[in-house]
């Protein structure tokens, strides 16, 4: 077999074999195929696209090129939820605890990752004391005890994926949606997930721009899921506007803990409720998602979720009362408000120039050896389709500097205030099975 | 200026401006741009092509990215001849002399090269003595003499496109007529002619198999041609059978000698003719092809362009005898005929397959360190549309070695022989100006 009549075949519009996608994805992780030729595939993807069958044999092939995570010590049935990414996402914040309390099972390994604001496991060791640094039998004990643990990635998960991905970065062929969706699934089957709900979000904040993408994107990705033995599902929803109102590490616990106590925002609320009724569902710890989400938020009332979160932190080291107590959780020494310019109702607040207004706080990191300020970011006070008074307090900077006219800057151009009632963006557009 | 952008843009369709090709041909060159990006854009350019404009930039920028030839030195109107490579293909030894005969100066740099027989300078060295060692200024004086010269290529010409095509070699990127189509032309381009004619082969034995596909390259070159400021002509003509009769290196050198002395094969005198009209009127030395064509008959039957040929290789070292005594080339130890196995009418000679038995028995290189034999090879007594009894000679195998089985099993699958007369083949498909 060579790989130049891989990418000739490709190029000319023909279905890679298994053993052709096993023999590129082997070979490129071993080093024995150049950069220049898997780039060439890569390009040949982008404009001849990939079948059903090429894009489960390209996400196995990747999902095999390491370590593959075995969750089989963990009773029930593991699902993993994925985002695509985007800006003020506190979802997983809540939705662990929240499908934890009905009794699914949450073995969540996560990384870090570049972006306007840290991963799940920055935002965790804002809680003080809080560790990841758990092994692989205590985590088992954890999750078995009480539904739910959080540990850092370790292993050699997909390096076939990552030197992909590096490749595709710098070659112009990321956006391509067989090579999208084969990379995040790859990453959800060595986690060893044994189901997947899928958030896909779209937007200005979203890497998916047009519900259109996003549906395509969410569809490979289901065929992907289900080709590989795995039920998935996935949401697609709205990244025009950040989600919830808190963008920062710290500020996004303090969200994700009002929303568990039944008092956050609507949108997040509403979310959280959906991904986890899926999730319900497919750990058949319900029957229809409308029982899931009954469930679900029953447990937002009676308290059980918050009381699963109170644990969890007490368990990984944490100091459980931030549940009770959220002045434990560290605070930016400046809060400042962004006031209103003009009277009228909010048009825009667009989801990456609020995502880069916290990253310039120093909220997100830009390369793998940043530091991060896990106090500082933005809540905001107002959503669009609400009015303000001129003068009155759009949204509130939590910074540890005085001087933000940079941030400001971004924020001027993020806002737009109108005197027409705008439409009120949808939360949710689709779910795709 | 980054190449990401570059890749990019071209992936999405977009035409790239000059600033952006010669930032790629420059810093590829250099090695500042990796293999990966620059294979991701080829791969780009196969799917989305490239515009008149693009081409000719393309072109000028790989041109220039090396040694340029000055040939202003050289009286006259310099045109350059180029195939695009067949079987058998003797033109060049029979046009050199032939043009330069009525007066046009026929200054050739040529290069040894890989292929089924060896390039024209290992032709030529096959008469003894004969050198292409020639130095600058005794290059000019020849030419300027005797209007033809042979030296072997020296300098550092278009880089860029040999670093380019050895890429595209091996990311299935070769086959994209805008590359094609600029990598020749830059050459041609760089070795400092003032006008071109191209031949452009089509069929079995060429890289453009069929007759669409051959007056495309040739359409891509003229215009990179005209859009670089050089007069170019294009003849599009057959390579389903060899060209002439022999295939081979002093076999090749015996036939040009027979056609210089009007008794050559009819397809490579009239090719040869075509080809030398069109120079002849390019250099000024006609007004229409057709006097061109009149003045080269001319001189073929008053022996003026065999003495051209006996001059040229007396002043470049070798022995001017040959002319009359072919015996003086090298000839293979043993003569083996190759009979047909049935009679009929021949209805195919592939070339390709021709080419490849001439190569087996030793006629060509496979790798740059190969080594040559010049004198074996193969001549054919029969061509497409003759007739021919069972045991009648189809053939001559000229070998150094008695046992040519895989010779002649190579053979029995190139030629074919029906009851009903074929189709005699055109020799000249079109002319692209």
């Amino acid at each position: 077999m060579r790989m130049y009549d891989i990418i000739e075949k490709k190029r000319d519009g023909y279905s890679l074999t298994k053993k052709e996608i096993d023999f590129f994805v082997q070979g490129y992780t071993e080093g024995l195929i150049p950069d220049y030729q898997a780039s060439a595939l890569c390009m040949a993807i982008y404009f001849q696209g990939m079948t059903e069958e090429e894009r489960v044999y390209l996400t196995m092939a990747m999902a095999h090129s390491g370590d593959v995570i075995d969750l089989s010590r963990i009773e029930g049935v593991k699902v993993d939820k994925h985002s695509t990414g985007g800006v003020g996402d506190t979802t997983t914040l809540v939705l662990a605890p929240l499908v934890a309390s009905v009794g699914v099972p949450f073995a969540k390994m996560s990384g870090r990752g570049l972006g306007h604001t840290g991963g799940t496991i920055d935002k965790l060791e804002s809680i003080p004391g809080f560790s990841v640094e758990v092994d692989q039998d205590e985590f088992v004990r954890l999750v078995n005890e009480n539904k739910l643990a959080v540990v850092g990635q370790s292993g050699n998960l997909t390096p076939a994926d990552k030197k992909l991905y590096s490749l595709r970065d710098v070659t112009a062929t990321i956006s391509s949606i067989p090579l999208i969706a084969s990379s995040i699934m790859s990453k959800k089957l060595a986690a060893g997930a044994d189901a997947i709900v899928l958030d896909v979000k779209t937007g200005s904040g979203a890497f998916m721009k047009t519900k259109e993408e996003a549906v395509k994107l969410a569809r490979a990705m289901v065929s992907i899921g289900k080709g590989a033995g795995r039920e998935t599902i996935a949401v697609i929803s709205d990244m025009n506007q950040p989600l919830g109102r808190a963008i920062g590490n710290a500020l996004e616990v303090k969200e994700a803990i009002d929303t568990l106590q039944g008092k956050g925002p609507e949108d997040l609320t509403e979310l959280s409720l959906v991904l986890g009724s899926h999730m319900v569902v497919l750990a058949g710890k319900a029957s229809t998602p409308e029982e899931g989400k009954k469930k679900l938020q029953e447990n937002i009332e009676n308290g059980k979720a918050l009381e699963v979160f109170r644990k969890f932190v007490q368990a990984q080291g944490g100091d459980p009362r931030v549940t009770e107590d959220q002045s434990l959780l560290p605070e930016a020494k400046y809060q400042l408000p962004y006031m209103a310019k003009k009277s009228g109702y909010i048009a825009e607040i667009t989801a990456d120039e609020i995502g880069t207004s916290a990253m310039l706080l120093g909220a997100g990191r830009t390369t793998k050896e940043s530091a991060i300020d896990l106090s500082v970011g933005i809540v905001l006070h107002k959503k669009v389709g609400e009015f303000v008074q001129k003068g009155e307090r759009i949204l509130t900077i939590h910074a540890n500097q005085k001087e933000v006219q940079e941030v400001e800057a971004k924020l001027d151009e993020s806002i737009r205030i109108q005197t027409e009632q705008p439409e009120i963006p949808v939360l949710i557009y689709d779910i795709v099975y």
